[in-house]
This record gives structure tokens, C-alpha cells and sequence, in this order.
């Protein structure tokens, strides 16, 4: 039996993590784990297939024959802007245990928000008695953009919760008792949002696209009082010294914040101590390495069997 | 027309809330409302129903023609050991509303301790980037005890959120895809339970329930380390002193708690700032004014019908 190639993989992830989880990974062909000192030299000129996580600037010089490349993540934002990025294609992690996570996290804020758990928690510190009347789910609407994989499993929850849910994509989608607008309705869709949650791929267009001119297109007055912006997209989407002014000036009620223009967030960035702000250090969805390599596993083998690879990205629009 | 006489209402509630939404209420036939220092002195006498929460102790002296009694909220603990209490049917509060809102708590709260979000608040309040790496819902085991109409809303959104979900009543319920305890499984149910979900109505065998030597019981170990405790039902399942001590001992991981031994809570409660430990001010479902009287109004009129009531309590088990 001819010797497969190893897997190539350089994910930026934490290095024992992925150094146990290789252990029984790739059984049939084995893997090259540039974390790993002792295959940082190697020759990597015959790998066919690369597993990348913010991999390094080289790479592809070094790997010339490679047939697919797979994203550590949902995100490729990583490596589609890469010199040197081959014509060949590119496949994204989707994962049920991602989708999960990254809903318990976008559901738990927006109810955060609803309840008001910043002013309870406040409460809490003050050892002080005093009841909210909150509005309930139904009264606000949480308006979704990105309509995903992530985003629609989120609409699906946020609905269940009692929400009244809307939903963004550049092409419209439809969605079975959501209403949904796509690029050119973008200021409708914003002005009957009361939570705004972001699952944008990081592209040019998304590049500083939450900025203070549209946090003043979200709904006023709504059951909230004020809006709120969740982001657990891309940082980059985000103008940060807007999220600030916004929050100070009133604009925006309130925000969560799991990814950021620069991570890790500084210690001196005033976003840590914003009235009303949950700030989590991108964990909302983290990539779990046994799943991460079963799922490459389980793309290389349709690959090989000549079945069309699942989750491609387009290259033509970013994502 | 003959006149219709008043319905009597005695709800200890934010008194200017009820006058406000009472200006609505009862068209047909008025309301007195003992809350309103005027009505206070009125004659009760030919009252035939009476909306309670907490009443005066002379009340039943004061209407001895009552021929239905409605309580102000789901529990009526509150009534059922007056002395005087007439042998007539008595009809709880149940409103789309109050579910909702109390899944929302329940959900919220099971969130927060799955992803440690009191960890994220310490760090956030530290200005601190520290990635917690937290198991999946499916990981953790919720036992939901109390299978009325709010545990089985809270069981089914749950699920949907992805927790493993099993329920306890006193007698077994029947629930599809869900594991189900009665009384004498009480143990194996605690054994298989991560998160502790507390919804049980006040009765004399619920009093004092949720002790040390119950939570010894829940399972060690688990996917969260140590179980966790949520109380949303009454305070007076409770032994506080138990849970302050079985935090301090690591027996529980955490604990969320809407109710108390005695509320409002005294500034002086340990339980205010013990780690993990979320604290709210017993409004986790508010009973709102204006669902409750339309509520009534449609009880009424079923009776006056002659059909049968709805959400009558069994007195015989005080719930």
C-alpha cells in the first residue's frame, strides 16, 4: 500500500490542546504539526491536504501541491486575503458542538439584555433589594445578521425563547415565520431592531461596518428603552471608539462583545468598564480540536471517494 | 339589570400598578380594592369573588358570600393555611406571560452557570483576557423538579437549547423524550442531576426540602465539577444556612436563587456575595396586572356559564 502524505496543520490554537488531540487523528496517514518544534523544518512539498488556523506567511511557498485547504474555524478571514493563496478549495469548520456553543452564547446575552442582569449583578454588589419589571421576549425584537449556519440556528433559538426575531443577509433568505431583508433593506431592517446580533463574516464590505451611523438607524424606544449590539462575528467588523461613544452618549443601551478589532483586548481599553457591557475573550464558539479533526477526517475521505467536499467557501464574496 | 356586585381585591402588590390597570378592569361589574384607603372600610358582605395575594386576616370574617377565591399568582401558599379559608373552589394565576418570563430566568440562569459567566464577570471587572473553555449543553444534566405548567415550558426550552433534561414530580408525569422520577426515585434522580432546578409549590412536605443532605445527593463530578442549585419556586424550600455552608464546602458549585426564607432579603445575607452565587429579588416572573384581571374576568365568566374552571387547586395537596 502506498504511504499517504501527512496532513499539514498549523493552527494558532492552544498547542497541547491540538498536540493530544493529533495523537489520534489522521490514523491512516499521519499529520505534520508545525506547533510541534520537531516538525517545523520538515519538508512539506508533497502534502495534498492543510488544516489552518492563522497559518504562517510561507506556508503555501512550502506546500505546493496541496489539493484542499480547511479553516480552523467558521471564518476564513484568516487566510483569503493570503499572498500566494492557491486556486484550489477552501472548506470551513462547521460543527454541531460550534453551532451550539455559539447559540447558548448569543441567547444567554440577549437575555441578559431582556432581564437586565447588569443592573441585578449591580444589585447583587450593593446587596440591594430591588425588583425589575423587565418587558418579556415577545415586546423585543432581536434582529440577526448572518443567516448561516450560526445565524439561522440562532434565529431558531431566539424564537423558541419567545423573541420576536428578523434576519439580514446580503441575498435574501427566507426563513419559515421570520421576516427577512437582505443588502438593500438594510435601514427597514435596522429600525425595527431592538437587539442587533451580529454573525457577519469578516469581508470588505463588513471591515468597520458597525459604526455609529448605524447604531442611530436601530429602533428608539422600543420595549428596551434603548437598542443593543451583540457581536460574536469578527472584531474588525466593529468600530470600537463608536461602540464607546455610543454607549456613552446613549445612542446604544447596551452591548456584548466576544471579538475585537485587536485581541486580546487591552487592559487599559475603556470597553472592560462601559455601563451595561458583558465583554467575553472570544469564547463564545471555541473550535473543539477532536471535532475540528473528525470533521477534516470525514471531508478528505468524500474528497477521495470523489463526493462534492461540503462547506465551501465562495471565494468570490469572502465566506 | 340587576347590579352585579363587586369583585373584591386584596393583592399586595405596587399598589399604584393595580389602581391603574383596575380603571379597565371588571367593567360589568366594578372592584373593590382594599389596597385604596377610600374602599378600605366598604362592606365586603354580598362580595361573591375576591382576588388575593397575601389578604388581610379578617377577610373571609369580612365576605363570608365568596363563591370563588382567584390567587394573584401561580402559588397560593400564600392563602391555603389562613384560618377561615371557606371550603370554595380557588383558581391560580396561569398566563402565557408569567411562563414565558419564568423559562426566560430558568433558561438564563442555566446559561450563565454553564459558561461560567460569573468567572467572564470577574475577569471583565479585572480588565482581564481569560478564555474559559466551557463543557456544551449536552454535557450537563438539568433536573427540573416541578412538572406543572411552568417546569414543563422550562423542560421543553431546555431542551431546545441543547441541555440533557430530566424531570422529578411527586406523582411520575409522562414527558416525551424526557426522563421522568417520582417520590421514590428521588435519589437516582438527584444522582443524574448537574443543575438543580427548583420549581416545587410551598406545601409542608416541600418546606425545608432543599437542604445539605439533598445536595450531597446531586451528582459529583459531572461535566460543571460541582452541581449547582435554582431556586425559583418558594423560599421556604430552602435552607439557606445549608446553601451558604454547601458553597463554602465546594458540595455546590453554584446557585441561583429568585426566593427566599424570608424576603426581602436583609443586606446582611451571607448569600448575597458567595462565589457563584446569583442572587435576584424574587422577580423572576412578576405577575402583571392587566394579564391577571383579564384572567379573572374570563374565569368568571366561564363559571357564570356554568362551564368549569380552570387551574383549580387541589387542596388536599395544597398546590
Amino acid at each position: 500500500m502506498p504511504t499517504l502524505p501527512p496532513v499539514l496543520v498549523d493552527i494558532k490554537f492552544n498547542p497541547e490542546g491540538v498536540a493530544r488531540a493529533l495523537e489520534t487523528a489522521f490514523s491512516d496517514r499521519g499529520s505534520i504539526n508545525l506547533a510541534n518544534p520537531a516538525d517545523r523544518g520538515r519538508d512539506l512539498s508533497e502534502a495534498e491536504y492543510a488544516l489552518l488556523w492563522k497559518p504562517d506567511a510561507d506556508l503555501f511557498a512550502r506546500a505546493p501541491k496541496l489539493k484542499v485547504i480547511f479553516s480552523g474555524g467558521a471564518g476564513v478571514d484568516h487566510i483569503i486575503g493570503m499572498n500566494g493563496l492557491p486556486e484550489i478549495p477552501i472548506v470551513r469548520f462547521v460543527d454541531r458542538s460550534l453551532t451550539t456553543r455559539m447559540s447558548e452564547w448569543v441567547v444567554m446575552q440577549c437575555l441578559m439584555h431582556l432581564r437586565g442582569q447588569y443592573a441585578h449583578d449591580s444589585h447583587q454588589r450593593q446587596r440591594q433589594w430591588a425588583k425589575l419589571i423587565a418587558p418579556e421576549a415577545a415586546e423585543v425584537t432581536v434582529g440577526v445578521m448572518g443567516l448561516g449556519i450560526l445565524g439561522l440556528d440562532a434565529v431558531a433559538k431566539l424564537k423558541v425563547m419567545g423573541f420576536n426575531v428578523i434576519g439580514w443577509s446580503r441575498t435574501r433568505k427566507e426563513i419559515d415565520g421570520v421576516e427577512t431583508f437582505d443588502a438593500g433593506a438594510l435601514d427597514s431592517f435596522l429600525g425595527k431592531t431592538d437587539i442587533l446580533v451580529g454573525l457577519l463574516p469578516l469581508t470588505p464590505e463588513t471591515t468597520g461596518f458597525y459604526d455609529s451611523g448605524l447604531f442611530k438607524k436601530l429602533r428608539r424606544n422600543g420595549a428596551l428603552g434603548r437598542p443593543v449590539f451583540i457581536n460574536a462575528g469578527r472584531g474588525k467588523s466593529q468600530v470600537e471608539a463608536d461602540i464607546v461613544s455610543s454607549i456613552r452618549d446613549g445612542t446604544l443601551g447596551g452591548a456584548s462583545l466576544d471579538v475585537f478589532e485587536a485581541e486580546p483586548l487591552g487592559s487599559d481599553n475603556p470597553l472592560w468598564e462601559l455601563e451595561n457591557v458583558f465583554i467575553t475573550p472570544h469564547d463564545a464558539a471555541v473550535s473543539e480540536e477532536n471535532a475540528l479533526f473528525r470533521h477534516v477526517e470525514t471531508q478528505i475521505a468524500r474528497f477521495e471517494r470523489g463526493e462534492p467536499l461540503q462547506f465551501l467557501v465562495d471565494r468570490a464574496v469572502g465566506y
